[in-house]
Formats: structure tokens, sequence, C-alpha cells
């Protein structure tokens, strides 16, 4: 079994973690709490989203922590855009990388855009454009590549056609998320494998929810085929709009810890990791749910 | 990739989780419970432990229970015995099986039952002769087969030896522990790999706990090496004597979601799962750490 020596973490807590919390968090703690993040040695945070507030009021204050945040210049900041106003915002604050999303299932992207997945495409076409034009790096999200909430197959022929869009796009990587957490690692191997016979592991990184616990067996089982890149949020942030109560996802800090057991480098140090999760637990004011923060903390 | 079909749950949940509660759980609750748990088509309970009060009094009215309890004949109803007055009590209640207990860590075992690995053995050996007399049937525990609280160093060669022991004295299943949470797949698989080139895979089951959030990962690694016994407690129940506030053994829920998505039988209806841990949460009073559990509960 040949692991990867090291692995890069996307911390989305900022950003896929926060969206989901139904509190809004004070921008000066937001901007603290990042800033702390940076402090970890994770190289790539996912900071806010540059969405209307009427959509997602918990990242309202986009403008206002990307101005306040101390940037390490060996951090890529990224945010999420979903429209050509974002990009104007985006590119404003000067982010390091804009992240697209679509999500493969058509009812699942219907009922986060508004929008079928042919029309989300044409639309992401302009957002990319815009930031290629500017010289910004482009990250994709394709959601639900495992399950889609609403029951509808999602089917790897979709997921293909939108990696494809994605890399005419000029999209450099692409995250392929677990949305609902219903992944198992006997279909992850499936779905990478067929699609690691068209593209390049480095192309990819994976996005699991924890809401059954099988994040980390998945990740495991992508270890194993050679993807080299994961996103995590800090404590376990995000739920899951569609379970309500449900566990987000996987938690930087359980999934820090496995990889450090097996050898598998991250540059992430998990002290200062406890220090961040720490103050985000103080912010938020509930429990985290983080295994291995459970234990550090009593 | 092969998985077995099925595979067989052990609820450890009355036992090694209520141990390591705080709180005594009146013994009447106890008994609605484990017919709860009977009613669920697993076909395998450590009902209690034959040990003094003065050791576990979580777990003190093991008499009561056995006598109370409506038992199934379809289903072992075990209990974890010490010593030979131990014995007495559970031939007394005509209990189906005993587990004996040992680490594999010297400094572990010293500190468990403040006696050498080799003083155990004797030890267990009578209670076994006295088991063997009566035709009940034995279960061996090897706790810290992964790693040890105290930081020394299990080796496989221990673990090995005790195996043999447990063997000469009439073991029919032995069941590998992670006392403290620690392994990983890579681990799971190598030692399991090198037992399996001396033994059968039918001897072995497998104990996780999952204070570290691995426990279903490791699983994973123990399936595809042809395991089929695993030990899991409803809700997660148990924590960790070494770690306050940790997770507990994994907990059934997720484990019989994950077996269920992955293909692999159980016998388990996983409605009647969730009545038997909605009634322990009432009866416990606090959040049980299963992610399966949060999602059907709310």
């Amino acid at each position: 079994m040949n692991l990867p020596k090291a692995v890069e973490i996307r911390e989305v807590g900022p950003r896929d973690g926060l969206q989901n919390e139904k509190i809004f968090i004070p921008t000066d703690l937001k901007v603290q709490w990042i800033n702390l993040i940076s402090e970890t040695g994770v190289r790539h945070i996912e900071v806010s989203s540059f969405v209307s507030p009427k959509w997602i009021p918990a990242l309202a204050d986009h403008h206002e922590v990307f101005e306040q945040i101390a940037r390490d210049e060996k951090i890529t900041y990224a945010a999420l855009v979903p429209n050509l106003k974002g990009v104007e915002g985006a590119i404003q604050q000067k982010v390091d990388e804009i992240a697209l999303f679509i999500s493969a299932s058509e009812e699942h992207n219907q009922s986060n855009v508004n929008a079928s997945i042919n029309q989300s495409l044409q639309n992401l076409k302009a957002v990319a454009e815009a930031a290629n034009r500017e010289g910004i790096s482009l990250r994709g999200y394709i959601s639900t590549v495992f399950g889609s909430p609403f029951g509808d197959e999602v089917k790897l022929q979709t997921v293909k056609g939108i990696i494809d869009a994605y890399l005419a796009m000029g999209v450099s990587e692409i995250s392929l998320g677990d949305t609902i957490g219903v992944a198992d690692p006997v279909q992850v191997k499936a779905i990478l494998s067929e699609l690691l016979t068209q593209y390049d592991s480095d192309l990819f990184a994976l996005h699991f929810h924890d809401t059954y616990g099988r994040a980390l067996a998945n990740i495991f089982a992508a270890l194993e085929l050679g993807i080299t890149k994961y996103d995590s949020a800090i404590g376990g942030l995000g739920g899951c709009p569609y379970a309500p109560g449900a566990s987000g996802n996987v938690s930087t800090n359980d999934l820090v810890n496995f990889l450090h057991r097996l050898g598998v480098q991250t540059n992430i140090d998990e002290e200062k990791l406890f220090t961040a999760t720490r103050f985000l637990q103080q912010a938020i004011n509930r429990q985290l749910d983080s295994k291995v923060y459970k234990v550090q903390s009593n």
C-alpha cells in the first residue's frame, strides 16, 4: 500500500462551514479566527463567498473579512463566487482564487441555484472569463457526485461533462463533493478509478461531509488511489441543509490527526490547529463535532 | 475488492458501554433496553460483567439483569468474567458465553487487574476450566493490541502468545481490541495480515473504539481482509478511561448503516436499532455519540 507522502488540506470552515451556521459570527471574530488558521501551516483557506447577503446572511461581510485579515503570501485565500457581481467583489478584494460551484444532480442544481446544469455552466463561463482576464486561478466544485438529496441518479457521465466544461473554462482544480455524506469507500474507489483513466489525479480534490461518520474511511480509499488534496472544516463545521442536526464537513482536526498517524505530511501544526479550534468554539458557542478536539479539550 | 457478504455484530453496549458511564442506570431500564436490543435482530449481546460492584458499580446488578431479561434462543447472551467467583455467578445465571479479558500491554494489564500478563493467563485458565466443565463457550478479549495508553510497546509476539494461550483454554473467538482508539487502517492491515498467516479469520472479532474517529476506516480495512465479526455499542457508548470526554466504542448505529450501504448483511433492523437507541438516550439523558442517530433523531 503506497500512500502519498504529503497532502494539501483546504480549510473550508470559514466559507462552507459558516454558511450553514444559524448564527452570524461577528466580523472581528471571523477575522481573528482566519488569522489563527493562517498560523497553523495550512496553505489554502476558503475565506468567504461573494454572494448576496439575502442568500447567505452568515457571509454578508465578505468584503470586510477580506479587507481585515492578515494575508500570508504562502497561503491561497479563496472565495466562492456564483455570478458576475461576485467576481467584481472578488477582484476588488484581490482574492487569490475563485471557486465555482455546480451540482452533478439536475434536481439539486435546480433547487440550489434555480437553473439547469447547462444553464449554470453558461453562467459560470462568464464568471471564469472575468477571472481569467484578471489572472485569478479557478477552482471548480462539483457537488452531489456520490448521491443527491433528491434521490435522482447522479451519472458519472454528467460529472465528466462538468469536468470537461470546467477544464475548458481554465479551472485548475476540481473538488468532488459528497454533499450529503452518503459515499462509501467502495463507491469512492469505483468512481475515482474510472475518472483517473481519463484525468490526472492532481486535478482532483475530495470534499467529504461526515454525515454518517464515513468521511475518514472514504478519504483513506482516495489516498490509496493517490489523491493528494482534501477539503475539511475546523471542528467539523457545516451541518447538512438536507439533514437537520447532522454532522458537517469532515473535521480538519480528525483528518490531520489521521494523516499524521499514517505518516502523511500536511504542514499543519496540531497545537496551533487546536488553538484555532478553541477560538472558534468560543465564538460559535456550541460543542464542535470533532472527536480529536473532544479529546484535546478535556 | 471482495467484502464479506454478511458479518456478525456483537452488541457490547450493556457491558463495555455502561461500565464506563458515570451514572448507574436502574436495573429495570437496563432490562427494557436489552430486550429492545434483542428485537433488533442482533445475535450476540454482552449483557453485563460478573465483577465486584466495588470495581464496577455501574454493573453491580448483573444477577438481576440476567434474571429479568427476556432471552431469545437465537441470541447469545454473554457476560464478562474476571475470576472464579464471577464464573459461579455466570453459571448460576446460565449465561451463554463467558468473555475473558487480558491486555497485550504489560503496563496496562498491571494497571487494569494488578497482575502480569502471565499471572493473568494463569488466573483465566482456572476460569476457563470452570466454564468448560459446564459446557459454556468462551470468548477472549485482548486489549491494547494497537497501542497502549501507557506508551509501552505492544508486541505482536505477545498478542500471539495470548492467542495461543486462549486457544489452549478452549476459547473459540478472540476479540482484538483497540482500547484507546489509536489504530489506523495501514496498521490494521499489517497486524491482521500477519495473524492470518497463522490463524483462521473466523477466530477473530475486532473491537474498535472511535476515540479519534477512525473506527469505520479501520473496520473497512478489516473487512477487506475477510474479518466477519465486529464489536460495537449502541450510541457509541463507552468513553475511554484514559481520555476524559472521548468517544467510546464505535457506534452500532454508524457501523450497521455503513455495512448496509456496502451491501454487507448484519441481520439488524435499523428502525428497531433506532428504537433501542432512543430508549437508551432517554435512560442515560445525554447526547449519544452516533452520527447516524443524530440524523435519525432530528
